[in-house]
């Protein structure tokens, strides 16, 4: 089978052609339809992260190895079974649930495999899903999906749309709550979605960009700011009676984003952090007790989860937006125009 | 009747001779008959804490008004009752809750005074315990106590007992988890009874002290590391199988402890901030997310969590710790004492 | 003032002249402008609810004493307010909080006075709002409305409202729950309204009559299924893979509706029981926890909840629908249009 | 290998010759070193639970088949492993979780294999522990035990500590709560000392057996009530200033005990039914929205609540009590003991 693989860091992925693997046991393997192309991707492809003093966090240091087949988001259909897997038929329509973990820590154990101690996810710790097959190590990460859903729209569901709904659940949001969405990319807006569906919170979007906060008010941002031509604390006061939003999410989580974020939490506030931008934070210790504030570092979601956005996508509740498709051969093409920001949405490679 | 006030920072405290209130509606007047000497009454005597880059946050941009009749742990018996109050009767045994808001924000509506949006704590915003006698806006601002209960053991519970008992709830703990307690001084070693009666996990305490230590280890902790002694992050690293502790509650908050505290958790940890120490942390960003840790300011707590407290003092599960009793006249006496670390336990004023 | 009393069980309402009362303390008393027509008012005229074999549970056996001014629905204007009351003034356009309780039970001091040991309900257990003006003990238990809100349409959020809002709380839907809505009057339709606002979850609703289920459509419900033509049993089986609900609400809690939704169930799944009609379920005791099922009594809702539905209403994130009005001398057409099931939507008393 | 079976409902068990099986993919073989002899082991080999009307609900209605080897509580050493397998080696001393589901289901997905909706429980619907050798599906229902733990008194813990545990948390008890204990046997036992480990709240244990009072006194009860001697109803009204429990958590779950249990219920209580005794209750539907009761069905526990208990168990927090051990070919022996009730504490095979 095909594949394309970061090789070395930063130079164009390889079309190799591997060997397709052969399911045995529980596994299943996938034919691949769609997969996404995500930012964490970049993140592997560059090999590092932002960390604090301008030092670089390095992918390697994660655990992550290369040659490495990246991708995550991975829909398709069911090509053969291992002898013990169950539940699923050759041809079902299936997304992938890619954040896989040793099945035997305690957050394996209670359903939260994406914060397993001993991570193995697909497309970061294992090879993933830019290639025409992938092998799924065990049916219980498979979720069938409708006939008449559309693999490329039900793709980014499971980081996409899962990290999105991770942090709106970690943001625990009430009715009467406020709630700022920082950064209304594809994250941000699916949140947006996902607020309004679930959650019935007052909320108020920020962006840099009038077209992406229109986008945002027809999905169900109450207000936006264009933090460009206006000041963020200053609107938020005046909208909150001078007490503060209940709830942030900083789909962006760089210094300067979240250092703004601290001024705009009401006591008691949730700051949620999800992206991967990086940086450092000062922070003022006393005042975390004193204003009773809790920093939530947010990362993806539970198979659980993503039975839930499933449930969601296919009665059109939420509505993943595709704005480019590739094929495998041009991975490295959209991952570069993904980190030129000239992809508005979401790219899908069809392999 | 008499109370000992702050009239300036810093400065001796001067006993006035004040006009006794009368209850008016739901109104309640208490004579004090214990009320406990802490650490944040030294804040409020000294008017700052510890900020970001050297500064200090002073009390008054936080509201505090002087002169103030400090002290917030108040034991005592019902003296008279205005026409509307109910449920007591004079010279009914009481502990108060000053942790009181305004009544009508959603922090208070919903049983969460204590992070009230405008607060009005008793010995923090309006005049405290120091003195014979206070005025309780409400009779829902009191629990009754057992005759046979010391005011001078059950008034600590409504700040030292109660920070502890917020604290634990807010690390969420289940018997397979490991719990770090660092500083195991007065609240410290509430929490580590606390921890041992309601939640099962496994206690690892951490401080410089080896005889505060000893007593840690007689109240329920099951390892004790003195930091001085032995670098607490390869002790921990060493317990816990490399993987870090499920949760840490640092009592003391202060940049030191806390810059350790980080190196001490495991994926999905909780790090709970108690103390008000204070000074910075300069945080890594990127951390938050794939590590999903939770960083959680935690403010004294409510009054649900301080029947809960007193339940269990009165059948014996925590036992308080009283080891100075001071005359009204010696509250510059207690507060200095304190602030020079020569109260273990805690230290009771008795009007 | 003029107050419309049932004096006697089941006899006309009297319109009787009583003396306005002044408040005192942390009281306020509101000029009503529209007060809500409920259906526990009609247990309340006729003094009994069904019971199991065949008897009748008095409400004097409740605590309920007649003469009585029943309505606890309430809205209007701030008319005057005891000296210790805050955060209201002359005017305020409030909403009334009527489920009182004594203040001091564990559930009054956790917010959840709805269920106090002790209640001192509006228009219960004490005089309630099918008059001119109403005296609350407490400005605690008013809620600000906008000043463009209607109060025909706000007073029903205080029962109608919270009782659907409670009851949808505690069958904690999921996204891909699956939930029944049994009986689709004024509270299944607000009910409707509100899983679809906060949950996601997909919605089956049940009634016995067309124009009801056309309503309930629009509202939200995903599935409709007219139980005097269609066997839900069979219809549930079919929709859910023969697995049954995860959640039912019945609106009606009857003996039969009961007995139908027992079968309706879905391994773990919540079964909430809200409406007053009564009567008996012989239940099969091994079942409960081989089948792991949970029986919901649920009763109203807490102040934080009403603080929330009119965050709701006031966004038009749902809609209350006030069918018929009616003057205080009609208190009694207006009980008995409501007993023959006459009024579809809710009937409002403006004083 | 031999394993002890039910062939024909109510004879003797058959000893018989059975392949030992050979594990594949994820699968491990495990040797047998302790089964408990539990009460649903006698359910299994009468056929049937008591329902409702006299009548009998048939373990074949459920899905049982036989012959069926029975034993669900399952400890001993790994003996071989499939090629998938992971986290395990062999002669690793090990507790078998054995609440097996089909992995899929919404369940399951979210580790709550033990509500499944098509259950494959071990012992129960596929051959269990009264042998020589189990198979199980995967590594993921293993929890390693520590070398010093005795396989005798920790096999329970899969059952009867897991049920207790179960029912206790299900229970939702707060230090301030008076919860009810009704039946001190084997599974009463375990959810006293679970109680007193991690709730702090003031139990009461009701029994018509001294002896076995005094044990449940002796491992954390406060108090005791013998149903024999003392009217129960009338008693938890004395203790509780006739409010009544705020929860009951019954072993029993026949229908003498749960309609006293019903009368002992505070407003808001939950009673937790778990006992498989059976037989019917006539409910008063009207008395569950007005008192907010919960009635909740308990069925064991989830893979995360075991690895809790073993985490309790370890440190000596909890200690299971062994009474009784059997060899695998006096099986029909152990049972009939315990269905005659000669089985104090928990009766073994060690085959």
């Amino acid at each position: 089978m095909q594949a394309a693989r970061i090789v070395k860091l930063n130079e164009p992925l390889q079309i190799q052609d591997l060997q397709t693997p052969t399911p045995r046991g529980s596994q299943i393997l996938i034919k691949i339809q769609s997969v996404g192309v995500c930012h964490s991707d970049v993140h592997v492809w560059e090999g590092y992260y932002e960390g604090i003093d301008g030092q670089q966090l390095k992918t390697t240091d994660r655990g992550v190895k290369y040659p490495l087949t990246p991708g995550h988001e991975i829909a398709g259909v069911v090509d053969s079974l291992g002898e013990e897997s169950e539940g699923f038929n050759k041809n079902d329509k299936v997304l992938v649930y890619p954040w896989i973990g040793d099945g035997v820590c305690p957050a394996c154990r209670m359903g939260e495999e994406n914060l397993c101690d001993k991570p193995r996810s697909l497309g970061v710790y294992v090879d993933g899903g830019y290639a025409e097959y992938i092998l799924v190590p065990s049916y219980r990460y498979l979720v069938k999906i409708g006939n008449d859903m559309d693999t490329d729209t039900t793709a980014p569901l499971s980081c996409a749309g899962l990290t999105a709904y991770g942090a709106v659940k970690n943001a625990q949001l009430k009715p009467d709550d406020n709630v700022v969405i920082v950064g209304t990319g594809g994250l941000g807006l699916m949140a947006i979605q996902l607020v309004k569906a679930v959650t019935g919170a007052n909320m108020i979007a920020i962006d840099l960009d009038d077209q992406k906060l229109d986008v945002a008010k027809k999905n169900g941002a109450n207000i936006t700011i264009n933090s460009k031509r206006e000041d963020p604390i200053k609107a938020i006061a005046e909208l909150t009676d001078k007490l503060g939003a209940d709830a942030v999410i900083d789909f962006v989580n760089a210094s300067k984003t979240v250092e703004t974020d601290m001024h705009l939490l009401r006591r008691r506030a949730r700051l949620v952090l999800v992206g991967l931008f990086g940086g450092e934070l000062k922070l003022s210790l006393v005042t975390m007790p004193t204003r009773a504030y809790r920093l939530i570092g947010s990362y993806t979601g539970t198979l659980t989860d993503l039975i839930e956005l499933v449930s969601l996508a296919e009665r059109g509740v939420i509505k993943p937006v595709v704005s480019n498709r590739f094929k495998l051969d041009q991975a490295t093409e959209a991952l570069t125009m993904l980190k030129d920001g000239k992809i508005l949405g979401r790219g899908i490679i069809n392999p």
